[in-house]
Order: C-alpha cells, then sequence, then structure tokens
C-alpha cells in the first residue's frame, strides 16, 4: 500500500502527466458506436479503447457506478476489469457518491478501494462525519465530498441559508477541511458556479476540487481554473472530469482514436488557460 | 406493471402479513454461522435461510448494498438471486442511499427497479428534486428518503438550524412531502429520536417512515410506535427494519429457525405495542 497521501499522490499524477483532465467513464449503451454490442461486452470494449487512446492525456478516470450497476453482475465485472485496464501512475475515481455510517459505510469502503482497488470515492456527506471518516482513515485513499452542484435541485438544499448567515454547501466546505486531518479529502463542486467556487476556496483554500460540468454541460474553463485552483502551494488542486464531450467524439470504428484527439485537445485548452491565469 | 402506488403497496403488504417488521438484509462474513462459508455462496445460503424462516412474520426485506458489494461482481449475484427469493407479496427494500441526478440518476433507478426488480430504494436528497425525481415516476416504485438518523454526526448538517428557524431534516420532511404526488415517497428516521419523530410526522403525516434503530441499537418500541405511525387513515405508514438482532439470534445449524423465532417475538411484541397505544 502506498503511504503518500491521496492529494499528494493526485498532484503529482496532475504533474507526472501534465494534465488536469479526468475522464469520466459513464458508457450508455444507447450512445455506444454501432458497431459495438449493446451490453457488458460492448461496454467493456467501448471503456478499454477509451483508456487506450486517451490515457497519456489524462490524470485519471472517474468511474460512475450507475452505468455499470445497470448491467447486474456483469457489470461490476467489467467494472473491476477497467479499473486495472488503468496505467499506474494515474488516479481512479469511483463515482458512487456513498453516504452511510458505521460498518455499513466501512464496508462501502472496503468494496471501493479494497474490491475494486479505486484510489478516491465521491462521498455525500449529509449524515455528517461518520459517513466520511470510514473513506478517509487511510490516507492514501481519497475522499470527493459533495459540496455544490449544478443542477435546478441544489436550490432545494445545497444553497439554503443557515442562522449565522452562511449557506449549507459553505458549511460542508469548511467542515470538510476541519477534517482533512491526513490530506485526502477533497470537494465536489460544479465547473458552471464560479462565484461559489470563489467563496469555497476561502474556506476551503487547500482541499482538491473535482469539479464536473465543463465540456458538455457547457462550464466556462477560464472561470474555473481562475476560481477553483488552489489559493497558494505548487498544487493546483484542480480537477476537471470530461465524460460526454470526449467519450461520443466518434461514432465510427475510429472513435477511440477521435477520443483520444478530443482528450489531447482538452489537455492543450486546459493547459493553455492555466498559463494565461 | 403493478398500478398500485408504492405506499399503498406497503400497506396491503403489512395487512397481509400482519407485521410492521422488515428484516434488514445485511450479512457480515465475520458474523455468518461457523458452518457457513466466508464468501458469496456462505452469504446466499445465510440470507436464503433467513429469509425461508422469516418471512412468515414480516412485511418485507431490506437489503444493504454494501454488505454484497464487498463480495464483487459474484455479491451483485448473490443479491440479484435472492431478491427473487423473497416471496411476492412481501415488499423489497434496496438500501443503498442513492445521489446523483440526470441520466445518472436514471441509471441508478433501473439498476434499483428493473435489473434487481426491487420495490423501493433509499434515497438522499442533497442534490435536490433532480436527485429524487428519476426513483418516483414511476408510481408502483418507491423512495424513502434519507431525513434524520440517530448517529453522532446527524449535529453536522441534519440538525443545523437554517434561517427560518427550523432545521434541515424537517425541511427536508416538508420538501418530501410537497414532492409526493404519486404515493410512493417515504422517510427514513432513526427510531431512537421520538422528539424528531414527532415533529416530522407534523410536517408530514402521511408518508411511510422507515425508522432504523430498534433492536441491536437499542430504539425504544413503544416510543417509535407513538411518535411515528400516520396520524390519521388507515395506514401505520411506518416500517420497522431490524437487522443483527434478527440474522443472528443462532450460531448453530439452526441459526434460521432462531431467527425466525425471534422476527416472529418482534412482530408480536410491536403488535401489542400498537393494540396499547
Amino acid at each position: 500500500m502506498s503511504t503518500i497521501a491521496f492529494n499528494s499522490k493526485l498532484s503529482l499524477a496532475q504533474q507526472h502527466s501534465n494534465s488536469l483532465l479526468c475522464v469520466g467513464l459513464d458508457p450508455d449503451l444507447e450512445k455506444l458506436p454501432v458497431h459495438l454490442a449493446r451490453d457488458a461486452g460492448g461496454v467493456y470494449q467501448f471503456c478499454e479503447q477509451i483508456i487506450e487512446h486517451t490515457h497519456p492525456y489524462v490524470c485519471g478516470y472517474k468511474f460512475n457506478s450507475a452505468f455499470f450497476e445497470i448491467l447486474g453482475a456483469r457489470g461490476m465485472e467489467v467494472l473491476a476489469d477497467l479499473r486495472n485496464a488503468v496505467p499506474g501512475e494515474l488516479i481512479t475515481i469511483y463515482d458512487v457518491k456513498r453516504g452511510d455510517i458505521g460498518n455499513t459505510a466501512r464496508h462501502y469502503a472496503a468494496a471501493a478501494f479494497e474490491t475494486l482497488a479505486m484510489d478516491a470515492v465521491t462521498v455525500n456527506a449529509y449524515m455528517g462525519y461518520d459517513a466520511v471518516e470510514p473513506f478517509t482513515r487511510d490516507s492514501s485513499k481519497g475522499a470527493f465530498i459533495l459540496c455544490y452542484t449544478s443542477n435546478p435541485g441544489s436550490a432545494d438544499f445545497q444553497q439554503l441559508m443557515l442562522e449565522d448567515g452562511r449557506q449549507i454547501f459553505l458549511e460542508i466546505a469548511r467542515k470538510a477541511r476541519e477534517w482533512n486531518d491526513f490530506d485526502n479529502i477533497g470537494l465536489v463542486v460544479g465547473a458552471t458556479k464560479a462565484d461559489a467556487l470563489a467563496a469555497i476556496r476561502e474556506v476551503a483554500p487547500d482541499l482538491p476540487i473535482l469539479a464536473p460540468g465543463v465540456g458538455a454541460q457547457g462550464g466556462e474553463l477560464d472561470a474555473v481554473l481562475q476560481s477553483g485552483r488552489a489559493r497558494s502551494g505548487d498544487r493546483i488542486d484542480l480537477v476537471i472530469p470530461i465524460s460526454r464531450a470526449i467519450l461520443y467524439s466518434g461514432q465510427g470504428e475510429d472513435f477511440a482514436v477521435a477520443a483520444g484527439k478530443q482528450a489531447e485537445l482538452y489537455q492543450q485548452t486546459i493547459n493553455r488557460a492555466l498559463i494565461n491565469d
């Protein structure tokens, strides 16, 4: 087991790959290239090819559990096989928004970190510290805590104002930083929310932020990089997951070549924006 | 597909079985009787026997996903097989605290309701209405929304006071009721919190409440039944999941007979408390 803390491991993977880009693997059967079977086997072939052609341009991969779970036990087999297809120097994030406590949370952590050997998990902290701690006790493994998202429903709870005048998502960011004893906690913040990103950076200047919403969802790259990067130090502490805009760049038999080109383009665009920042 | 709304289906299952008890299946390898293998096969044998001997005394089963996911793809196969071992007139709840949006949430809903054919799912509503709606659009399927739990960490967010003087968990209960257009939304509320249960019943008088915490966790049955039952009508709208206190009643080869006796005892105790209420 690696003894380097997850957040440092992430930073090293980003330096090594010269990339903040992380490809989100959420393989939708209906969107697979027509020559592939619409089943678990097709999903494996699709993702395996995507990994082969995109890995030089990324710091890691984010596996969206829903798209594997829908395929039943065979889907979970494919997920495990694909995780093993990721080169060892890259980061693997299991995007499953886990949120439970006690013995259940410990079993979920073991399922993610041991059974599937992922490096990090996305976590929902509504149940509080008990729901987070089982995912952070091993410093080499990471937990990205759901903080602020860009969907309409984020107004229902995330944005509500507490009696102390702070919004709930900022209280989550504050507690996440307080809990970051082992340098292995991060946050999930929608990339389209530049104001929120800036406010979150005030209370959590040094936590890695996983910022979905760039690409097919139309997030502004410049704004994300400006508001979301760490406030000081060498680490950028920002991961840009892009899924559909890369996965489905091509629909022919050379779909993965097209995806690789698209990933390289995103890598370059991100790096250019970083330099100009 | 059944056209009866989930909450009515739950009530019918409770009337038919004369039981509010639901057995929680969270099979811990370390706690299996010694004669069973400590693997997915052992878990299948264990749970299949538990279902066979407890089903006359329960309204349904709650499957805790963590304990199957830790076993990898084989665990998910076992989960699917066990779900099919539950008699058709009983309710199956997939306890996986789902919380995601859009296409991802739709895939999770299909994984739960189609791939696994569960009747209901536990849902985390932090991301708002978009995270709940995919689980409720089919009225015959149910969503139990995480509201208030009894762990220490519930103080971190659930209990925080909003600027309007209401605690977050009450706002969740209020919205859950507002969203209950198809009579298929319920709440998860810890059984040990009688005051909170009573407050939640004020804002959600008619949503089914799944109340974990009775049994090994020591919840007070009388208080739960008094504070948690529906305020009016024929439906009790209360589900009492009990896990360890039933699953591990016996450690010998007759473990399932012991579990059946224990389930019957809980059924009777609950029914007696209901009459005295």
